[in-house]
This record gives C-alpha cells, structure tokens and sequence, in this order.
C-alpha cells in the first residue's frame, strides 16, 4: 500500500506540496515582471545533436540599482515559474531593501520551458534531459547571459534562492557553479534525503508530531484508522459504510479500492503538515509532480514504522522502486549517483549557504539543521512548515519566521558587501 | 596554411606533445602496479540508455598507509593511461614519503577504456560522450568506489595530480567535485586559454622566446624561413630543392604541398618548445589528438602575427573551426560553455589547487601563473617546460623544479593533515 504512497511521494518529490497558488481574493504580492526567453541547449553536455530549446524567465527591475546591483536570481523547481514568482513574496519583499533585480528562472521541461513541446513527456528518450545537472547548466548559461547582456549587469553579484527541489538546486547551484552566484538560499531543501545520509523513518515521524501538537489523541487516531479500515473493507456493507461516509463519488468495491483511499488520506495527512502555515493560504492545486527524476537521480528512501509514526509500516524497498521505474520509464534509478555529484554530507569546503528549515515541516528531516561552518549556516524555524520563510510577510507570521528573515537577509547583504569589495 | 596547423594542434589539444615514453635503455621509473576495471555508465548525466564501459585504472600500493592514508589520483587525460603511469616519475617519487596510494585512472575514450569499443569512434553518435563532464564524472564514482571497497581507504584524502590536459581535469575536478578530492596539483594546465580570457598570441610568442634564448638569429631565421620557402615554391626546381635539402620521401608538387611542409615545420618548433627538457628525454610517439574536443568544448583561442613570434601571421578565425568541424564531424564547437561551466577567471571560492608552469611551456600563456588565493597558487619554473615537475626526478634538473616540486609536496602534505584532522 504505502509503498505505491511512497512512490508517489517521490515522483511528487519535495515540490509535490499543493501548489502555492496566488491566495483568492488577496491582493497579488508581486508587481509587474516582464516575461523573457532565452535559447539553451537541450543537451549541454554533449555535442551531437545540437538541438535547443526556449527556456522562460521573468524579470522584475523596478528597485533594481543598475550600476552592478545585487540579482536574486529563482532557481525554478518542479512547476511553472508564475506560480512560484508569485508565491515567493520573500523576494518582492526585500528587493527595494537590497536594490536587487528579481529573476525567476522556468526548470526545464514545466511551464513553457518545454525541450521538446507537446512531445517532452512522450518517453524516456524525450525525458532524459529532464536531470538537476541539466537544470542547473541551464541557469549558469542564463546567468552568465544576463551579466553580458543586461546593461549595468556585469559585475552584479548573483543570489541563488530557492524552495523545495528548487532550494536543492540553489544550494547545488552555489556548490557547482560558485563563479555564478556568490550565495545561496536554500528553503526547505531536503539535500540529504538521500542514500543512507539520513534515517528512512524521520519525514514520517515530523509529520505524526505536527498532528500530535494539533490536539490529544489526534496522531493515534489516524494511527487507528488503518486497522480500521482495513476491518471496514473486508466486508460490502463496510465498504459501502467508507464510501458514503467519505462522500466518494464512486464507491469502493473491493481492497484494492480500499488501498487508495488509504493512500489518499495518507497524502492528505502529509500534505496539511507541509501546509502547516499560521495563516489561510489557498493551496489546492496540485503541482506537476517529477515525472520521471525519482526514477533516475532523485532516489529518496523512505520509510514508517507504525510506532515511531502514525502510518501503516512499510520498509524502504529500492528494488520494488526500480521495478516500478523499469516498467513505466523503461529506466533504473542511481540511487547512489547524486551523492556522488553532490557529495552528500561531505560539503563543507563550499561557502555562502544558508539552508532554512521549518520545525513543522517534514521535508526537514532531509535538510541541513546544524551549522556546517561559517558560512554554511542553517536556520531552524520551530513555528514554519515548508518553506514559510520565502512566503510574503504576513501579519500572523511567528516571530521565529520573522527572525530567520531577517538573518537571511543579513547573510545576503553580507555576500553582496563581499563581492563588491572584490571588484 | 597556420589555420589548418592551428586546426591541428587544436585537435591535439595541449597534450598532443609528443608522447611522454619510456627512456629507451633507462630503467623503469615506475614499481610494479596492478591495472583494474570500473564499470562506468556511458552518459552519467542521462538515464535513457543504461549503457556501461569498462574504465581501466591502475593501483600502486607499496608505500600506501592502509590507516586511510593518502590516495594520489592521476586524472588521465588523452592517452593510454599506462604511458601517463610510466611517465609521471614525480608520482613515484613521493608515494614513499606520502605513504601513499596511487591510482591512474584512464580518461574514457582512449587506451582500453572505449565506451563503444572499436565503434566509439566511429561517428559523433558514438563520440557524444566525450566531454570532459564526463571524464571527471568517471573520476568522482570511480573515487567514490575505491572509498568503499578498498579496506582502509573510506577516508583517505585524495589529492588529484595531472599534467596539460589531466591538469586541467584535475583543477576542474577539485573544483568541480572537492567531497572527493582534497586538493589537486595542475600542472601545466591551460585552464585560461579559453574566450578572452589571455591573449590568443602568446602561445606562439612564447615558442618565439624560446628560439630567441636558443642561440642568436635563432628565431630570425625561422621568421626568414617561411617566405624563403614560398619563394622557392613558386618554381619547379626551386620544389625539388626543398624536397632534397629536406630530404622528403615523396617530392613537393606544388604549394599545396609546401604549406604541408611549412605545417609540420611549424608543428615541430612547438613541440620541441613544448619538451625542452633539461636532459635527453626520447619523446618521438605522438598521443592521440582530442578526436572531436575541439570542435565541441574544448575552442582554444591561438593567433600568430610575425612580429611577437616567427610564424606567419594568422588571426584567431572561429567560423573558420566552426566550417572545419561541421563538416569533418558535423558538430559545431560551443566556446563560452566551457566558460560558463568552469568560472574562467572567476575561480576565487575554489580552494587548494596548485598550478605549477614550465617558464619554456607555451602552454603557460593559458595558465595560472599568479596566486589567486592562499590556496589557489601558482607556481612557475622558469627553466621548465611542459609540466617538467611531473617527471622523475633527475639529476640534470635545474633548481627551479626542484624547488617547485618541493613545494607541491608540502601543499599536498598540509591537505593531508587538513583532512586527517577533520576525522
């Protein structure tokens, strides 16, 4: 059961949290962007077929100071980047503060930014561009074109920022391309949800916690509920029970029914602890998940116990991961590849990251909670779910999100300071 | 005429020096090694096809200190890794005093390390997975292997050692990959000559300065010798005289066949620039050129204008390279990607790189010969030529290499230290 969870988790991946859409009625968060093209490489990496695509990007200048101010520059992660330019109200915030231009790069293969239009999805051969290593050469080359292009640009020094899969690749794009961006903010980046860096069972058991804190008795009763249903679902009447009291469109038949359901409410449980904000935000619609990376370089092992949290058990199982990737991709993963490219926890001779996480937030458990050194800095924020820290200031924002605001804009100014004494 | 010599030693890239073989009649500087294999994938940054290669690499463990003691990596460049083995003395050297491991590992596409076997040449299909991504990608897993399988080794520092094209492999891979080595040694590495990065002339002033120090009206004459040769072209004895003086096996015809002549002289003053060793070094076997890295990744900017050098004047034409490879491969070269991938000279954030340079070495015009930061140092040695600090030592070597290796050593020993008290 949970396993077909756990996979869908993955091809969700980090990013598969409902999609921080624009909050209905509010006022948008961001002024006006003006919407830009640039032709990379489908393939940066190798020479033969020398075909290219139109990856999207927006710009907003209004505070930009043009004699070489700072670029906060979005690492777009699993999704089209109008969502995440509009739900990064973080940036919007701070840009008149630091003069800086805001850019919000498309990832490759979402929203417009699509290597092979309406075919980009057709197959593993069309998909296999779809890799962080692409993803990231994509944002170097955009990088290095605005310093050359954009008047005023050239010795700009350059901030990765980034939530989720997007904050991986923001930590990942300061540690590979350092001549790029002089920092990095990573939000919320599960960057050691891999290999054996960290236990299996921790992003369930925060989840249990976060429901733990909601009110007595809350986490056991969910704990309950699949036995429960398990029970319901032996017999018709059970079922028939389940269904009208879900209020199921279509009614469960059997087991394999019965599975979904409990997968659904499963996603359901992980995704209020992700969402966990002080404040209403609108967030139902679901993201594009990774359609094919968790069966490639994005090998997170997962895993319940049952007793350490709130979920059926369930072992971490690579081959039954690789079977189900073999079967619908055609592809196996390399669980141990991107600990190779990235290095795992071996990191500490990179600088000028600053990893956030939030306390409620499950994806913490993959992410860098402790100071590496001076400059890899980690910030805990006890009161945030995911990513809360690069949402717009709201009146109902905890101190603790407050805080780690400000501590990251301190660290942004203090690289922005560096690089203009180098030049 | 130079354009198609530059074609050439562009394809040649900056190891197409004459091979480093084994003095005849001297003995072996090398002790016995064991040749491995490594599985590889072909595309590391790719999952469609899930096709494998045999990577060769050989181990000399006399002197190695099973405590995780130091690993010396040889980043192989292009050639049979076992020539690189033989004549990179300097190695051998040290392992004792390091009490160190070494390992050569072959660079994919050259000796027995064929990805596609006697194919992997045949077209710019099967050439696709040359790049120099890729090669280091070989090096970081093959790294990551040698950590896990062999006892004692799970944390030994690593240092990576190469020479011309391996030493800038071995930069990019520290910079590149530094959770898998802990400092690198470039030796002769042309890591600069690359877009605007050094002016496109130097190389060849460089050779010039060479002549000029050889003996006086050296260079003068060589300057005289090309129009001298174009003037006897132009009549029929006048081509039998150079096809006798020179004593050719087949005569000149026409001046087709004279510009071949004034190409393999030209190629033949940079070479002997290039191995102006201090002793007698019998370097007659040519290395396999970059089949193809020049026309996709690898653009190395050369111009000549008879008046900084003796070779007739030939401006840096890229269309030209670009025609010549679409039409002998049917790719065309990338040359700011290979600035965007590696920083140019934007590489301050990186660390513990030494770049050493050969005062004769033409190469040196692209090399780091300044220190960028306490630990990115430049080491020159002004009687040496190509990466002469690599060789055995020899008892006809000016103190200038052997100060230089000197100091290589004692960088390498404060990595070592570094890193064995960070466990």
């Amino acid at each position: 059961m949970l396993r077909f969870l756990l996979f869908l988790l993955l091809l969700g991946g980090p990013g598969a949290l409902p999609a921080p859409r624009r909050r209905r009625g509010a006022a948008s968060p961001t002024a006006p962007y003006r919407t830009r093209y640039l032709r990379q490489q489908i393939d940066h990496f190798g020479f033969d077929e020398n075909l290219t695509f139109q990856q999207r990007y927006l710009v907003a200048d209004q505070h930009w100071k043009k004699d070489n101010g700072p670029i906060l520059f979005y690492t777009g992660n699993e999704g089209d980047i109008t969502w995440f330019c509009n739900n990064t109200g973080f940036m919007w915030d701070v840009a008149e503060e630091l003069n800086a231009m805001l850019v919000f790069a498309e990832h490759r293969y979402y929203g417009e930014s699509l290597p092979f239009g309406n075919e980009s999805f057709s197959d593993s051969k069309h998909l296999n561009y779809l890799t962080s290593e692409q993803a990231l050469a994509d944002f170097a080359v955009l990088v290095e074109y605005l310093k050359m292009t954009v008047a005023g640009a050239r010795y700009s020094p350059v901030i990765a920022i980034g939530g989720s899969y997007g904050g991986m690749l923001a930590a990942w794009f300061r540690m590979k391309y350092p001549h790029a961006v002089v920092g990095a903010l990573a939000a919320s980046a599960p960057i050691w949800q891999f290999g054996d860096l960290v236990p299996c069972g921790t992003y369930f058991s925060i989840v249990t916690n976060d429901f733990k804190k909601s009110g007595t008795g809350c986490s056991e009763s969910i704990r309950n509920s699949w036995n429960a249903i398990n029970h319901l679902s032996s017999t018709d009447a059970g079922l028939q029970w389940l269904s009208s009291t879900f209020h199921l469109c279509s009614p469960l038949k059997n087991l394999q029914d019965a599975a979904m359901l409990k997968n659904w409410l499963s996603e359901t449980w992980i995704n209020l602890a992700m969402v966990n904000y002080p404040y209403k935000a609108d967030f139902l619609q679901p993201l594009p998940a990774w359609p094919i990376q968790a069966c490639t370089e994005m090998v997170m092992p997962m895993c319940t116990d049952g007793v350490n949290d709130m979920f059926e058990p369930q072992k971490w199982d690579f081959d039954a991961l690789s079977e189900e990737c073999y079967k619908v991709w055609g592809v196996r993963p390399r669980p141990s590849w991107i600990l190779s490219m990235y290095g795992g926890k071996n990191i500490s001779s990179h600088s000028n990251i600053v990893f956030s996480n939030g306390g409620l937030d499950p994806w913490s458990a993959g992410g860098v909670t402790q100071n590496i050194t001076d400059s890899l800095v980690a910030i805990v924020i006890p009161d945030g779910a995911h990513h809360l820290d690069l949402r717009s200031r709201n009146p109902l924002d905890p101190k603790s999100v407050q805080q780690a605001r400000a501590l990251e804009i301190c660290y942004m100014k203090q690289w922005i300071e560096k690089a203009r004494h180098s030049h």
